[in-house]
């Protein structure tokens, strides 16, 4: 996709948070291939903590408490990065549970922030042009939790399982309400129905919840028209606000996939976007290839793309 | 002395610059002292730098190059901090010459900022209120830098010796040229006159040099009245501007260093701080006592608290 090389002095950041492991680094990573990574960028704000391994363990406290983080120091940066500035940002190394030297940050066009704690504050919130929350059921994160520590951070099985037990007070009070604050809500999920054939990542269905926060492109006559009934579109209400539920399932045939990227790829063309033969980058570097993924992802930039006409209206 | 202690929005800056070992440590302790921990503390931008020791060892670069240091997010930071904000401040540790964790700095009502670029550029200059620029003859700063790195920084002297030569370069390009940005020029310097009884740090001669940007305190009547000899007033000119130079001999006995004291804490009166009577902590914590020195860090203290007048009638 081309999307122009100019420097904009605003740039467009995009909020993703969620519990540990709910899937931000890969929902981010196929944000960062659409849009290129001289135009993307993503900062992760479990950077901000307060305290490193050794000592949370010793304070008895989780990096899930906004006490554990330097949330004043996060809603700055996120200001100045919204500003144009650049930022010097504090590194938490997860490998070693310890802080390394800080890193000069130039904000890209679009800037991905993903962290645990990112809508906590308003201040934070205002920074961000579109708000996602990834909210997988508890039994898929905690599976993804245990195979990503295990294999990535140096924990032992049980003891993920242990820290997800120690954990869960903290983020039922601080880390699930922020759902609230999101435009997105995105929950993968395992096709339990007897149709499905594979139960494995790249065969979650995707539900999107989307709010009343920010305009959703249209894509009523193309799942009208849908024939695999693996799209569904339904309105409901939420704390007294409506809201519409898009479900895409995992077995979505290659067809009715290309179907809805059109439409996506319709109104992207709306603003300002390049032509969809550009696109196909999208999917295949993708480590693990899912219709609902790649789909989620593209709704995505559609919203970034859209925050920076605004933007560029505003200037 | 009785600060109040009221916590005002803006911070007053005082900017400290001087090349490696010049005495900006010692010059600020003093000042530290006089307007309580409290109140005052101390920033060093040598937390800064771009790359750790053994990085710059590899690069070739010394950090007194602007390039080995962070000079846009320092100005950010200063920035920052005159606005009342707080910040997450890189951590260089010299002994051994690596990052740190990151320090959360909340501004006290009066900060020092210490270090070796920090008039490097305008937007920097812009957040003190007071400038001063440490000069003592090289001789001397050598001496200070062996005595200091052999004992506190895990050098033998000479690695000390080697490594002032390797800088001296880029002293000349990038440090010395600061001076001229300075409020205050400070240099101790030895009392090489056969009048002199002894030649230790405690019996520096200072010779301010007071530039026209900042009104100083008229102790013109003070000077006249004295019969020690041991201050001297006089009118100059330096880069087409006029400046005066105010001496002050380590030899200078307790009574007229007293009374140039008084002259000062009247000056202070005028600033609404308190009785001199609470003064006396100045000297006695000094490490080693100089009336040179204590005389200077009045003096800054006196323009601080200016500072503070000034700043109070604007809001």
């Amino acid at each position: 996709m081309t999307v122009s090389s100019e420097t904009f002095a605003r740039p467009i950041i995009l909020g993703i948070v969620g519990d540990s492991a709910a899937g931000k680094t890969t929902l981010s990573r196929g944000i960062v291939q659409i849009l290129g990574s001289e135009h993307a960028s993503v900062l992760c704000t479990d950077d901000y903590h307060r305290h490193n391994r050794q000592q949370r363990k010793e304070l008895g406290i989780t990096p899930l408490n906004p006490e554990c983080n330097y949330l004043d120091m996060m809603a700055q940066h996120l200001r100045l990065l919204r500003a144009g500035e650049p930022i010097l940002k504090p590194h938490y190394e997860h490998k070693l549970g310890d802080f390394g030297p800080p890193q000069y940050i130039v904000p890209h066009p679009f800037l991905i922030v993903e962290g645990l704690l990112g809508f906590y504050w308003q201040e934070m919130r205002n920074a961000y042009s579109v708000r996602v929350f990834l909210n997988p059921p508890e039994e898929l994160r905690r599976r993804w939790k245990v195979r990503r520590d295990s294999t990535q951070r140096g924990y032992s099985e049980q003891e993920v399982l242990r820290e997800l037990d120690i954990r869960e007070l903290d983020s039922a009070a601080y880390i699930r309400p922020q759902r609230q604050h999101a435009d997105i809500e995105v929950s993968f999920f395992p096709d339990l129905s007897p149709r499905s054939r594979q139960n494995d990542d790249a065969h979650l269905n995707v539900r999107l919840t989307l709010h009343g926060t920010l305009p959703h492109p249209d894509l009523s006559q193309i799942i009208e028209e849908d024939q695999s009934g693996c799209v569904r579109s339904t309105l409901g209400r939420e704390n007294g606000r409506a809201v519409e539920y898009l479900e895409i399932d995992g077995a979505i045939p290659d067809e009715p996939a290309a179907a809805l990227e059109r439409g996506i790829l319709d109104h992207l063309d709306e603003c300002g976007a390049a032509s969809p033969a550009e696109l196909g980058q999208y999917s295949d570097s993708q480590v693990w290839h899912s219709h609902p993924l790649a789909l989620t992802q593209l709704l995505l930039v559609y919203h970034l793309l859209r925050a920076r006409q605004r933007d560029e209206v505003e200037v």
